[in-house]
């Protein structure tokens, strides 16, 4: 993996991630494909929607339907038939939300699947291992993610672990590990993130998470803590924020210098026909959109928005047709697409202020189509 | 709606049924689509997988969302994005199946709606009406279908109402409606069927559906039927088998002349991962599946068949991905339309029998898939 810088707005930046697999133009969305695919979306959709890049969830794959099915098959990209760079998460994040189900201690995690009941343990070294046999294009560190709210020493003892975990990835990563991401943790504390990146700085990242946010802080402890870190990260290695979000939030972090976003936000609201347009909330849901003959957004390109009315597509919801869940998703991950192409126009040209002051103001103003 | 019978091979016939939405060969397979949809497949799908002509449930769309909805919006394939032909029922095949839930008398039918309690009333002329605002291509005449099986009073009295219904529904069929067949019925007994054939044949219909047959009767009493009428039926109008089928019966049934088909099963059954190949049915829930690479048939032009393995279409129908019933159903049609076109090749190079027999014979294998 290759990473250039191209321009910058502030410190808002375009550049460009280069893989043998493809070339991925950023600030890029990755749509998230937990199980081996976006859910409902095929790759011809994906591309479709403007997506060059995608997630895979190392634990749920790990779980079902197995490494050693996947590795067996090809690996990730072939299993699944997707021929663009995957960056793959650690676990880490996940196996946290198991909450009762899981131990940890210093060594790794242990914890029942709650799939079947089985006892997995999950490691630094095993989370880089599952990884190099996914065949992902970018791995990630195992982290220790701290709740939120935490107190103090809980984000101490977790940054503390994260660090020490971090560098058994770094040494567990062989020739497999294409490229790996360290994730600065720390909670919503300044001093705690600056010291999460300064022991993560020296062991040689090809980028960087910013991690544990997105879990329940205010937007402005998240906005303090990406602007804390968007003089120290280093310029040339791209930033990853994970698991943000909302299209504002996107919009606030490129601002702050992010490069790279994953979300499952545009699907799972797309599956339950809240929809995103460039003239605010769609929830088609309302009885309003029952005879309404226009497409959820005329200004969009995707294959709903061109041949498709509201009607449509909100009688499909209805009567529970699964093209509905395909449709409304396809378009949400297009309107992500589209909002993270206007943004790199914006800072190509030196407009990203005004831009994203119009996109604020708009998401601001909530439930806008009639 | 013109039709033109090109070539014949013993009884069976290769032909053309010509709209202004476009040309569809004959014998054809039309995909259901009950909702304004074929469920999980969208316009494009259906192009792919060979579909040129859809069948759309009257009585479905009539209650949700709706026949002023759909006229309001431009009709159905306005409605529901397909520019081909679109043929409708008449809602009497569903009506019938509703049971305690409706009453019969010499003018129509009235039932609760099974959505919703709704009161709702269908007659001959009622069933025109919304045909004509739904916009179809082909309208059926409301039918009385008896149950299977039923006393030799039973068939006559139904077979004397779909008569008058029949005649109604000619009557009242006006400027709005483009072509309009008459449906034989008559259960299993040769006599009655000839007597309702030669009861519609003055009245002038576009073409013949054979109605109230693969109800639970056995091939046998279903080909004596066909085999009854393959001679009477006018040979410069369109012979069409309503609801039918298993693949070896559209070839049992081609072979008796007949041009046009319409079933669920494709469909269905690839909800359900049961997929029909040119090797055998293929079970993909069999765990045998979970690490095959091979596609789900080396032979098949699907979107699945072109880049998947089964091993991960097994994995995507076992995490319940609404993906899996959109690629499943799409290789069951798709393996329906390359059926069809090879019985209209065999047709036309005069080699039916042995082409016939073969599949027959495949289809008689069971699973053969391993």
């Amino acid at each position: 993996m290759e990473f250039e810088c191209l321009a910058t707005d502030g410190h808002a930046r375009i550049g460009q991630l280069r893989f043998p697999r493809g070339v991925v133009d950023t600030p890029a969305f990755m749509p998230v494909g937990t199980y081996g695919s976006v859910k409902g979306l095929d790759g011809a959709d994906l591309l479709t929607s403007g997506s060059r890049m995608i997630l895979g969830n190392t634990l749920h794959l790990a779980l079902r339907p197995g490494i050693e099915v996947i590795s067996r098959l090809g690996g990730l990209h072939t299993f699944m038939g997707w021929a663009g760079p995957i960056l793959t998460d650690s676990g880490g994040f996940q196996v946290m939300s198991l909450g009762a189900l899981r131990t940890i201690d210093d060594e790794g995690v242990t914890f029942r699947a709650p799939v079947d009941g089985r006892l997995f343990r999950l490691t630094p070294e095993r989370a880089i291992t599952i990884q190099e046999a996914l065949g992902s294009d970018v791995s990630m560190v195992l982290d220790h993610c701290p709740a939120y709210p935490a107190t103090p020493e809980e984000i101490d003892a977790s940054l503390a672990r994260s660090i020490k975990w971090a560098e058994r990835s770094r040494r567990a990563a062989g020739e497999g590990t294409r490229a790996l991401f360290g994730i600065v943790q720390g909670g919503v504390g300044i001093a705690s993130r600056l010291r999460s990146f300064e022991a993560l700085e020296p062991m040689g990242f090809s980028g960087f998470a910013i991690g544990g946010l997105a879990v329940g802080e205010p937007a402005s402890e998240r906005l303090a803590v990406l602007d804390a870190l968007k003089t120290v990260l280093p310029h040339d290695r791209p930033r990853y924020l994970m698991g943000v979000g909302k299209p504002a939030d996107l919009v606030a972090a490129v601002l702050r210098g992010i490069d790279l976003f994953d979300c499952v936000l545009p699907t799972r609201n797309g599956r339950n026909a809240h929809l995103f347009t460039t003239r605010g909330v769609l929830r088609l849901r309302n009885a309003r959109y029952r005879t309404d003959e226009n497409p959820i957004d005329p200004g969009c390109p995707c294959p709903a928005c061109q041949s498709l009315s509201r009607a449509y597509l909100h009688h499909l919801d209805r009567v529970g047709d699964p093209l509905a869940l395909r449709l409304l998703s396809l378009h949400n991950l297009t309107y992500y697409q589209m909002l993270l192409a206007r943004l790199r126009a914006a800072i190509r040209s030196g407009r990203l202020a005004p831009v994203a002051q119009d996109i604020l103001a708009l998401e601001a103003g909530g439930s806008a189509v009639r």
